[in-house]
């Protein structure tokens, strides 16, 4: 059942809302009203935002992370390691990588992985971009942080046969029992898998 | 812990996401770079339907209801019954009312209810309006439709002396089971009321 609103624009506002995934009607009738009782220049400031962003943001032209900048400020910043690459799916990764605070080179963001049921093949990816960082030298380490899915697996496999002709360490992100998990909760393919690629122990949990 | 992200237009947007009710960082940026994702033009629509709604939208000058226009749909209507007048807090009540398909009758949004907790007095809220509107005339019944709360049911004391001078009929929503509840999960406060507020039965259910 379709609502009836008594404002064209507080419907096609709504309807706006309503497209963003996980937002259904309810949810961007209540986001709408909030914004309507707000201060004009909240609002606008939000509006602004979200146009600004779509118009004004770029990918940095070396590893396509979202920047503000012809090149962004990872691959830019002259503290990080610009031996190692981690190539990623999207710029959440990014993020995400970034706010373990552990790692210290740059990224490559691929825009997706290689999946035949989307669609999507290599050629629709940043593959060859990488191919050609690789192969302008100066990288040591290439390690794959893609999703621990076929299409991931399938991604890995096809970046390997392109790069391991450059002679670069290749690596893939460990895949075992989550931190916190419980044993009898965690999926047969993951037990199985952090058994074989059990790490040597040495008195303290890392 | 803020997260860093590489562009300040990103973090930007993703802040003013944020502030919604209920939209925490790791949503907002999710929305975000959903956003990003569509064509200019769709994310355009976004910003224009959120700044055209705050600029462009009126309150009806009759019963204060969203409107694009002076008087609204339903106060223009003249297939509504203007004799009686549904006295809400919001326009999400008016919505509400008008879902269920039953109400033919006005509104009259009060913009809240008396709360001093919260600082709102009745000069705060569309009463003035609302005796004028009384007092003018045509009106036969004003149903209160406010929150089931002790603020609800003192803005609905505080309605009833400023209009039961006019001699129209005054009521208020009947209080009861929810269609659908089960008797040993309802409240006692309200499983009292649905006692003492029966209706006769004729055998049919409505």
């Amino acid at each position: 059942m379709s609502e009836q609103y008594s404002s064209v624009l507080l419907e096609r506002a709504v309807s706006e809302f309503a497209k963003l995934p996980g937002i259904g009607r309810k949810t961007a009738l209540r986001l709408v009203l909030y914004l309507l009782r707000q201060p004009v220049d909240e609002s606008d400031a939000f509006a602004a935002a979200v146009s600004e962003l779509r118009h004004q943001v770029r990918y940095c032209r070396v590893c396509h992370n979202i920047s503000d900048t012809d090149t962004c400020e990872i691959c830019a910043n002259p503290r990080r390691d610009a031996s190692t690459v981690c190539v990623v799916e999207t710029v959440r990764d990014v993020i995400a990588l970034e706010n373990t605070g552990i790692y210290r080179g740059l990224y490559h963001v691929l825009g997706g992985v290689i999946s035949p049921m989307d669609g999507t093949g290599p050629a629709d990816l940043e593959i060859d971009s990488l191919v050609e960082r690789v192969r302008a030298g100066g990288i040591e380490e290439v390690i794959f942080a893609l999703s621990s899915t076929m299409e991931g697996d399938t991604t890995n496999f096809y970046l390997y046969r392109k790069l391991s002709p450059f002679g670069v360490r290749l690596s893939v992100l460990s895949r075992g029992l989550s931190v916190g998990d419980e044993l009898q909760y965690t999926d047969e393919a993951t037990l199985g898998r952090s058994l074989v690629n059990r790490t040597p122990f040495d008195g303290t949990s890392r």
